[in-house]
């Protein structure tokens, strides 16, 4: 999905950030030993960055070799080793810890995803993020929110128009911001509206927006809001959606919930690294490669 | 502490993120519209990184004015404003949301590392963060962790030197290990060890390292490995610190508790930004300003 | 629209492929001689681009002051002045053929899209540009169509879903193409089809696409399909759309007419940078900041 | 010519700007189909920027493999294919229109080149390229000319010196000026001065200058200059160069002609890319590769 | 002569590597104590680089004020203040050692280049330098040579032609190989061919170039050299030019000594730092300031 | 030591610095040439940066191939071949000059570090760098200075505490100055204090800190420091450490000698690039390559 030049600046930077002038506990080992390596999860749940985990270990030292034994959006199970390695150990343990802190992040959030995802199941109601992310991170957190089976709501204030209460508030009129925007943006743009009450959600719908937001509301309102809306946009419920709501408001009608925990506090995934045994068939193949 | 350049590249690369190729929906208001805003609390907690928040808004529109209410290391309380604003609306809009993701990410550090903290007081016990950070967060993770009252454990691989499980299994030997290490590293590096056992610390005192990590001990062990340490070296603890344990593993006598959670699984603390009215006099001396 | 720090990466390259290790000429001008300057056209049209002519001399010399005396979107004369400057002459000098280079191609441009805009006037139909730009000036040369009156098409292949004959040949049917994508993408994002025959077009709004894209057709074909797709989508001409032919395509019912020349084949707007006498005015309020 | 890093940024940038957060349209193929493809002319003319079409599909996928038809500087006629393609789909449309861009400009520079170097075919007259060029595309636009049979005038300000007419107004005196940038410039440095009348080609070739530049002179004025001169100067005739002047004015005798719409208003070369049949033989060796 | 921007990543990438992720030892300083520092020589030279000292502590933090009491190229004796600093004394410890790596190693290179300078003085001859710089600071230490008085070569691979051994051996004519590279490039390039013997020097003079550089000659050949070229072409004398031999051999008549030594061996110029005093007439108009 | 990527920044300036807009001479060459060279030394001495010399190779072009006859740290006489290269000739020679540039300052620093280390034969003294570094090059630097036999101080003002005399100024009390950053720093910080007398050095170590860096101080007050020190500190001398004198420091009974020149007056060991014959063996085993 993804070119691979992409996230390299960011892979860099991490390196960068952890290995900066030289790492000095590997001066430990002499430059010419290799062995093996495995990384396996600590905790359950669904696996996201599994590529970028490679990638860091192949900047670190080409000379690297990995194998994965799952594929992003897969179950782990708590022991399972998820990614083979072999070469250099001394860059393998350079590269340890920015690759498990990828990864641990990118899991955490799909886990959280996939949770929220099966709280929902047999309603045709989407589970989407928001703008909530971690600054330079937000391609990666959206990526994720997608392998725990979520769908990305825009990715900025560029490739979509959601008018907020601070933009109402600043021109006025709802009807008038809605009635600028469409002569403002081009033919492939949506509009979102954010409302608060009923009477703003008939006001957006009137004046023809693609989507409206519910902010706020109890699940009476939503019902309501929804019959009004009739299907003329899509209805998106947001704000405090904790998991144990969830159930309740898709059951309102509404076609989307938003949700910002799911980029703004993720639980990492745990994953480790241990030096040592891999499975004989891979050891085989790779004693043939190294 | 740090200079205004260091993070301009992070704040760049999160603003690009969310402007991209420019906000559509501000296209709604004359760019020559000014206007106010306040930057409030939803949640109680410890405030960290007002100082990038500012940066942001400047970053954004240098006419933008700023003025902190508090400062980092504050405690906040719900519905308190931290900030106020005053400038081109459609700028402050633009900037809004990156703000907000880096105040609530930090505050959300320092607000955890605050509570364990306050768990360990009046005991000469530091709480210390770890390496398991986000890629491209490091230096304002381990800065809030210092915000909240935590201390830095090392930066990266290269400022110290930490022998883990890993390293020593490679060499075979601690004392190898430890003795090709002081080869190795200049005069103003400091060495720590990583032990499982009373036997690896045993060890570890004997051949002079300046830290010993206790991994995943009992409480039981810990107080032993104390006393036998018996203030030759400092003395770490680590491994599945729940905030519920803190106290009692700091009773055993150990001088620091590493917790990879306070960067690894951080609860973001809620900020909100609104237009509109703000205090009398900041408004007064804005007026004047703009 | 745009903040100031967007651009400075292709600003400082500008300055630097033309600067470079230092400007030879100006070693004949003492650095302490400041002088005026005026920035005036040598061609009728329409200007585009002033605040980068601004963005580049203030980052040759942050001690020149510059004035505008039009602004985006004027529409220009033969000897007309646009901007003044005053400050250091080997400064301005430094960075005239940069800033000029910048404002001559954005407005050359808002020319050319202005041109075809008024071809359709009284019509309701929009003059928008293609993905087929400069590689590194996407944003400034969409930027300068909007100047010129035009509308945005899609950014890139990430704001938006256009499926062309490619992507229909490769998936071998249109309908499962639709389907396929409308499970892929977020509820944010708009989806466009290219037809290039009546069943193409019957079998896409069949499927619900939001615009359609009349691929080479000729008049009488736009007629049918404009009168088949009844309001169901927004359409889009496209395909060799020379000034000559807008306006009889724009009578056929079409939505949208995409010119790709309008970014790929561009005609420079002529200006040029004389030393010497300003306004009167302008030069007093300048002497007194100099 | 060029190293294979010199244009990485530049490519990037490319990319970014029309893949961004990630190209929507492909997701409708899996990741693992390939398939071929042929990029062919649309327009008669000279080819210029194959090695770039290269590097980009090269970045985008290292799988995909390349083959050129036909090499920089070839003439290209309607419907001939210059380069095919082979590897996963999806990569290649994800290349496609950022590849096409790149193509269509230098080889639309090359083209106009090589029609006005035709034009003076059998004179001892080079045409030479300016600085109106496209801000961060200067050594690009500058490689098309010579790729169309020009040469290049100075890259920058940097690399030569000319005393145009603002410096010497600037300075006062034409003499006083070259004497002046005698002292300061090195011994690799040529030295041009910009010359409106005959009276300052006589000032300028009695202070020993390299080369002269006859600024918008007709053409009688052209043969006096030339006949002064008399070979104690390379002679550059520059100002209003359209196609239709270049053979009389190259009959004057001066040396070069310079004309800036070469780079700064470019028609491109139309080229296009469809997916489906290529060679036989091409064929077979890529199925072996892939 | 230099814009502000260009050397911007390299102040940043110096500060970087020194600073990092925070300096420890400021953190005994509350960061609102200010106060007042001054830069000194502890040895006898000329001063090369004061913009960019200022520079440096601008970055590291703007409230800095600094005030040059020497400017480049000004000789500076034992214990002279160069530069008087006022401002927070946390930021001025901050970049002291970044400023002085830069102030020490330019002026190094100046005192070096006014040396040479003065061993030629009376002779029309230049001290210039060459291409053997170090990686990252050409630009800035072929400044420094201008600021001790010398001329600069050519500034790399892109601005002029030098023919060396290792070319003249690939083409195996040195006539060929000047024919070839006069119709590779354009009118405004400089041609130098490196010759070994009075032969290749004839050889040199009948092809016609611009520049002779006599490689490693004693003073009996050059002076051969010098009547045989006759002023036909400049003459640069090259290799093993020691300070002792600089006279000798300017006297045989050629035109420019070239140093590797000026760039690649630099001495650096002790430069300290000390807060306390400064002169009474700075300080009050600093402390109007602060 | 290094990953690849860490350098490629300064690389990829330093080749831009010396080829920009593209090699002029090499025009000669046409680009199928292919050929043989070798990299040799002009002097005695002790060889580091190899690494950077074949990544310098490699960026200019993939397909040179290069073969090292020496590793880093070894001795290298006059004639001595430490590379041997095959490849397109005219990239061999586009790199020669970046790559020498590279060599001739690492090595050059490697043999003074050895120089020095060979002083103090015998006794348990280390010779150590200082941050008085070229900006950019730190890192490199302190890696040629490990070559040669020396240990490295601290990187930066990051990962270690120097209280150094303006420090000491600024607080008014050295025991102040001390406790202030014992609270400060984590547990893996070492402290150093910068002491001129022995009433000094008595006040560091009664408050503690690991190391004491005697500045300036004769042989006397050095070896009565040492007595009073008695172990309780690690010392290191500072201060006008010429060569002449490092034994006899040496023999005060003192940890370490800092010595500056090391990084900021580097004299350049020779080292020039040959086309032609290499070795047979070497020959036979590229040809099958190329």
């Amino acid at each position: 999905m993804y070119t691979t030049f992409q996230f390299q600046e960011l892979i860099d930077r991490a390196l960068n950030e952890d290995i900066g002038t030289g790492d000095l506990s590997t001066r430990i080992l002499p430059e010419e030993v290799t062995g093996l390596a495995k990384l396996y999860a600590k905790q359950k749940g669904v696996v996201a960055g599994l590529w970028l985990v490679e990638q860091v270990f192949q900047r670190v030292d080409s000379r690297i070799c990995s194998h994965k034994l799952l594929k992003d959006g897969d179950e782990v199970n708590v022991g399972e080793v998820v990614l083979e390695l072999s070469g250099p150990l001394s860059s393998i343990l350079q590269g340890e810890r920015t690759a498990l802190n990828f990864l641990q992040h990118l899991s955490g959030i799909a886990t959280a995803t996939k949770r929220a995802v099966d709280q929902v199941a047999g309603l045709s109601v989407s589970i989407v993020d928001t703008r909530k992310t971690l600054p330079g991170w937000r391609a990666l957190q959206k990526y994720a929110v997608r392998v725990g089976g979520g769908k990305n709501h825009r990715f900025g204030l560029y490739d979509a128009v959601l008018l907020k209460d601070n933009h109402l508030a600043a021109v006025g009129s709802l009807t008038e911001a809605v009635q600028r925007i469409k002569d403002q943006v081009g033919h492939m743009t949506k509009i979102e509206v954010e409302c608060e009450t009923i009477e703003q959600v008939q006001e957006a719908v009137n004046c023809g927006v693609d989507v409206i937001m519910l902010d706020n509301m109890d699940l009476g309102e939503m019902r309501e809001a929804v019959q009004y809306i009739d299907r003329r946009a899509i209805v998106e419920a947001s704000g405090g959606m904790g998991e144990e709501r969830l159930r309740e408001v898709a059951e309102t009608g509404i076609d989307l919930i938003s949700i910002g925990a799911l980029t703004h506090s993720v639980q990492a995934l745990d994953f480790s690294l241990d030096l040592g045994d891999i499975k004989a068939t891979t050891r085989a193949s790779w004693e043939r490669g190294i």
